[in-house]
């Protein structure tokens, strides 16, 4: 999977993953409408908003960018209606050929991680028949609780050829509280930093790793260091545009080849519609807007990355 | 609900909560037969005999302890038909009266961390009704993300009365290779520690703060530093038991009226039957195992607590 990511960003030049994050405030009022008339005015209704919001943005994107970024919060808000509606938007984009990422951020310890692994990118077998219970292509992962936390992940990406990205220095501004304290000398970042470099080497695809690192782009120091220290690393890259990180920050994330990393934007090509230079386009549609914001990242993203591989 | 929390555990002198985490080798042949024959021999069937167990656990301890603690990856595994369990789950545990602690160790930034607060905690108002996602009474949260994480939940937990347990020190053997590294000659977990003492103060309960924290029964000595660091926050114990942690290392747990703390016990409860001392109930009988077991782990805990509130 992790082969076929980087295949595909060759091919579309586009190191560029769009985040499914429906905020209720990004949805069109039209696609609410519908939905209440649909479903009713419940919350049957206003995940069928969501689904048909998703389905317009994945139908406007999916031949220009490698994969999609579904954050399972803005789902699991909803319960279990939320939660169809994930299940919903992952099986249609895999069916519109995306890689999908599930941001889910679990993270728990032996055989509650691999319950987790299981539910996300794995199979269980019942009566001689495998069932699949999310099935994402990668997820993210969080690190506090150390190897016992990950390994049960990693066997269970050798097994279906998926991987991870694993929190290694967030975007937010308080992501320093604990990951930027020193630790004989060090931040603590690049003490996980070391760590996914370790694991990665457990499960290599043919240049770089199934066991990705999540690098914010608010945070381009850190970037470049932890490129260094992580060199088979894949990294995806939170924090682009709507919270600040700008591409030409972006350069040492990148390899000389002009490989290694996937930048996620959500807000800013999803609820493109709402920010003032696609303004023209209309609330109605939005989906037009998010092309367009697509297009315009993958230029901008030009600055960090194809002058390089030229 | 934490002043709620620490009545109950006063008034049944057991500050225990029973972790419903049914992997799939717990749960009785019978219960699995039953499973298929009601809903097919498929996730269903599967889901259903789990939904069957857990309720035959419930009934068999509800007048003994406080509450219960779902581990969300035991159902998340299979999906939404584990869902759908998770959500029954808590359900009846409510109605027996039961508080409910959902093991989620959810964390993310600002507007998704509030999704996850308004999914677990929350609520969600639609055409001027309300309606709940999966509406568990505290959850389990992981600190990484810094303030950032937190704060939303916290304000959900402001509107609803309901509260927190944030990882501080896992139970887990490889919880030091990040929570242990020093921080000017300091543990990172007493960091950690005292953040969630600050984040306490923002929600105060009579005696204790809705913002309450996990540290494993496994690391007594740091158990009693925390205590110390934490003088307001109410712990939440996993790894007595089959994990190692003993009742008699835990008195440091505890403040001087033998509050403060409440133990976990998983599979040493739900899965007694499979244990040598409790053998004799045999499989059919795992509801009886399970209620001798708390009725044995009350008295063991006496070593930690009861003495001292005399």
């Amino acid at each position: 999977m992790i082969n076929k990511l980087i295949n595909r960003i060759g091919e579309l030049e586009a190191p560029i993953v769009v985040g499914l994050d429906p905020m209720m405030s990004y949805v069109p009022n039209h696609l609410i409408e519908q939905g209440y008339k649909d479903k009713g005015e419940n919350l049957e209704g206003v995940t069928e908003a969501i689904w048909l919001y998703n389905k317009g943005i994945i139908d406007a994107v999916y031949d220009l960018v490698p994969a999609v970024k579904p954050q399972i919060a803005m789902y699991e808000q909803f319960g279990l209606e939320g939660m169809k509606v994930y299940v919903k938007t992952l099986e249609y984009a895999r069916q519109k050929g995306l890689i999908v990422i599930g941001d889910v951020k679990r993270g728990d310890i032996g055989s509650t991680s691999e319950a987790y692994a299981t539910g996300h990118l794995g199979k269980i077998n019942i009566g001689g028949k495998d069932y699949r219970g999310f099935d994402e292509d990668f997820i993210t992962v969080n690190p506090y609780l150390g190897s016992d936390g990950i390994l049960p992940f990693i066997e269970v990406c050798k097994q279906e050829k998926k991987g991870l990205f694993i929190l290694v220095k967030t975007s937010n501004p308080s992501s320093g509280e604990f990951q930027d304290q020193l630790v004989d000398g060090r931040p603590l970042y690049e003490l996980v930093g070391k760590k996914v470099a370790e694991w990665g080497e457990l499960f290599m695809g043919e240049s770089y790793s199934y066991i990705g690192a999540v690098v914010g782009a608010t945070y381009p120091e850190v970037g470049k260091e932890l490129r260094k220290l992580m060199p088979k690393t894949f990294i995806l890259v939170p924090g682009y545009g709507a919270q600040g990180g700008k591409a030409e920050d972006l350069k040492f994330y990148f390899d000389n080849n002009g490989m290694g990393a996937i930048v996620n934007s959500s807000r800013g090509i999803i609820a493109a519609y709402r920010l003032p230079q696609y303004a023209s386009y209309g609330e109605k549609n939005y989906a037009d807007a998010a092309r367009q914001a697509v297009i315009d990242m993958k230029e901008d993203l030009k600055k960090a990355w194809v002058k390089k591989s030229v």
